[in-house]
C-alpha cells in the first residue's frame, strides 16, 4: 500500500485504503491547536487583503523583531521561513553530504530532506513504548556524524526527553563539532518544557527550530523560524529563495506572538481533554504513550499491525495518523491529535465501539 | 552605497539614499498589475480564512490540474511553487555545481541561486539600448555551459526577443543536451508574445518558467509554476519543502486562472498608457527602451549614471527601480513600471519637472 507520508489532507489516506471519502469526518491526524488561531487574527483578515498586492518584506523586519523579543535574543539570531519544512530543507542544504544521525522516531522531514542532499542518514532508535533519551548510549554515536537531529516534545510520541539528557548531548556534542538541531515544533503545549534557545550562545553549534503553525493553528499559511548565531544563519539564507514567507503570514505571525492568553487557554484545555483521553484508554485497555502535549501515540494490544483499527476508524469518520513511515513504530502504533471536547468524546465513542466488534 | 537587490519596499531604497521615507509615495519599483487582483478574489477572501487553519495540499492537485488546462498539458508536466523565486532556487539546485549562462541583463535571482549552489556564471551581455537576442553570437558559447537562463519577454528591459533567435537556440542547446531556463513571468501583458512551452515535448532540457503574481497582483501570497518533462519536475520536487505553496495561494491561484476578462482589460489598459508615456518620454528628451509589456527602461541622456534623477524621483514620491545590479546596465537607465492613469500623470508631472531644474 502507498502510504501518505504526512497526516492532514485525510483524501489521500482515504485514497491509499481505497474507502470512499464520507461526508463527514473528524481529523485527528494534524496536531494543530484545536481552539484554532487568535481571535484577534480574525478580525485583522479583512485588512490582510491589501497586503496580496505587494512584495512582502523580504527581511520580514517586524515579525523578527517580535520573535526576538519574545526569544530574548538579537534579531539576526532568528531565520523566518515558510514553514518548519523550509527551514529543515535549508539545513539540509547547508549540511549537504553529511552525516546526520536522527532520533527515532520523529518528524519524516528531516531524513527526506536530508536524502535528497546526498546525506548519509543514521538512527538512533528509542525503545518503543518507553521513547526515553538515554544520552549514553547515543553520545556513542556521536563520533560518527556531523549533525543530529532531535525532536523534544518528541513527534509522534509525544513524549518530552529528561532536561540533563539533551544538556549532555549538547555539551558532549560540541566537543565533537556536531551540530545539534533541536525541533521544539510542540514546546509550547506543555508548561513542562523549557526551550533550548537559551544554550545557543553557549553552544555554537545549536539550532532551535520553532513552527508557528501548531499552537497558532495556521499551517495553512506557514511560518516558522529557526534561531541559531548569525554565521549559521546566513549560510542558511544564503540558500533561501526571496520573498519565501508571506505577507499574511508575516502579518499573523506579529499578531501571533501577541496572543499570550491564547497559548495559556490553550495549555489548560489541552492538559483536561488529555487526562480524560488517557483515563479512557486505560479502562478500554489501550495502550497510550506518555505524552504532555497535544497528540499521542496509542494501540490497540490485541493487534501488532494496527490497519484493522484505522480501517475502523477511517469507515467511522475518525481519521487517525499511520506510523508506517516511523521507524521504530511501523505500523504498531497510530497517533492522535487531542482535539476539541466534542470531537474527542466522538473518538471515544468509536473506540469504545472497537472493543464491541472484536 | 548599499542597494537594494530588488524593487518593492521602498523603505529600503529610501534608506539607502539617505532621504526620509515620505508620507506618500508611489511605488514604480515593481512589476505588478496596477488594476490589481482579479475581483472574484476579493470576494472569496472572507471565505478564505478558514483555509489557514489546515495544511495546504501537498500535492495542489486543484490548482495544478487548472494549470495543466491552461497550458494543454498533462498535470505532472507543472510543478507549482512557493513564488518563482522558489522555482529559480529549486533549478539552481538541481544544477549545483554546473556552469550557467545567462542572457544579460536579467531578474538577478538566477544568478544569486545559481551562486549559492556553487554553479559557474557566465553572461551573454545584450547591446545596451537594443538589447536584441543574437542567436549566432549566443550558440557559439553553448559549448560551454550546462545550462541557459533566458527571459522572455526580458525583465528589466521589457522587451521580447525574436522568436525565430529563441527557436534556433532551442535547438542547438539541444543537441549540447544544454537545460534551457525561459522565464515567462511577463508573457501575459503583451499579445505580441507567444509563449514556448508547446516546445517542451520536443525539447526535453526545455524548462518554462511561470508567475501568478505580476498579472494576477499577488505578489504578497507567493505563487508560480514551472512547466517541464516530468522527470525534470521530480528531480526538482525532491529539493522542495513539504507544503511549500501556501492555502491561500493555491485558493488564489485557482480563481485567478479562471479570470480571463481581467487578463485582456490588463493588456489593453498597460497598451493604452505604454503608447503616452513613450510619446511623452520622446517629447522630453527621455530615451526608453523598446518594451511590450508592463514595465520599461529609461534615462535621462544627459546624465551617464541617473542617481541624481533617481534622488529627484524619490524626493517627490516617485520610487524607481535603480539598475545597478543588472550587468550591463549598471545605474545608466531606472526601470519603471506602468501604473494606473493618474499615476503615471504624476510620474509625467515629476519628469517634466526634471527637465525644467536640470
Amino acid at each position: 500500500m502507498k502510504w501518505p507520508l504526512h497526516g492532514s489532507n485525510p483524501q489521500y489516506l482515504y485514497q491509499s485504503m481505497g474507502i470512499p471519502l464520507p461526508d463527514h469526518y473528524i481529523d485527528f491526524s494534524a496536531n494543530i491547536n484545536p481552539l484554532g488561531p487568535p481571535l484577534s487574527l480574525k478580525e485583522k483578515w479583512g485588512q490582510a487583503f491589501e497586503l496580496i498586492n505587494d512584495y512582502p518584506d523580504p527581511k520580514a523586519y517586524k515579525f523578527s523583531l517580535k520573535a526576538a523579543e519574545k526569544e530574548g535574543l538579537p534579531m539576526n539570531w532568528i531565520l523566518p521561513g515558510n514553514g518548519g519544512s523550509e527551514l529543515i530543507a535549508l539545513i539540509a542544504r547547508m549540511i549537504a553530504g553529511k552525516r546526520v544521525l536522527i532520533v527515532q522516531p520523529a518528524f519524516s522531514e528531516y531524513e527526506e530532506a536530508c536524502k535528497a542532499n546526498g546525506c548519509q542518514i543514521g538512527y538512533h532508535v528509542l525503545e518503543e513504548g518507553k521513547w526515553e533519551l538515554k544520552s549514553d548510549s547515543l553520545i556513542q554515536k556521536l563520533d560518527h556524524y556531523d549533525a543530529l537531529f532531535l525532536c523534544n516534545p518528541n513527534n509522534p510520541t509525544g513524549k518530552s526527553f529528561s532536561r540533563s539528557a539533551i544538556s549532555h548531548v549538547l555539551e558532549e556534542s560540541s566537543t565533537r563539532n556536531c551540530f545539534v538541531i533541536i525541533d521544539e515544533a510542540f514546546y509550547d503545549f506543555t508548561e513542562e518544557v523549557h526551550s533550548f534557545a537559551s544554550y545557543i550562545p553557549i553552544y555554537p553549534n545549536l539550532m532551535i527550530l520553532r513552527s508557528m503553525t501548531k499552537m497558532y493553528s495556521i499551517p495553512g499559511i506557514r511560518l516558522g523560524y529557526v534561531i541559531a548565531r548569525p554565521p549559521v544563519l546566513e549560510k542558511m539564507a544564503s540558500f533561501q529563495p526571496h520573498w519565501s514567507v508571506n505577507a499574511i503570514a508575516l502579518m499573523a505571525g506579529e499578531e501571533c506572538l501577541k496572543a499570550v492568553e491564547h497559548e495559556q487557554n490553550t495549555r489548560q484545555y489541552i492538559g483536561k481533554q488529555r487526562s480524560r483521553l488517557v483515563k479512557f484508554f486505560q479502562e478500554k485497555g489501550y495502550e497510550v504513550s506518555n505524552s504532555s502535549v497535544n497528540f499521542y501515540l496509542l494501540r490497540d494490544p490485541n493487534h501488532i499491525d494496527q490497519l484493522p483499527l484505522i480501517q475502523f476508524l477511517l469507515e467511522n469518520g475518525i481519521v487517525p495518523r499511520h506510523t508506517y513511515h516511523f521507524p521504530g513504530l511501523e505500523g504498531s502504533w497510530i497517533r492522535l491529535a487531542i482535539k476539541r471536547k466534542k470531537e474527542n468524546d466522538r473518538l471515544m465513542e468509536v473506540l469504545a465501539k472497537w472493543r464491541t466488534v472484536q
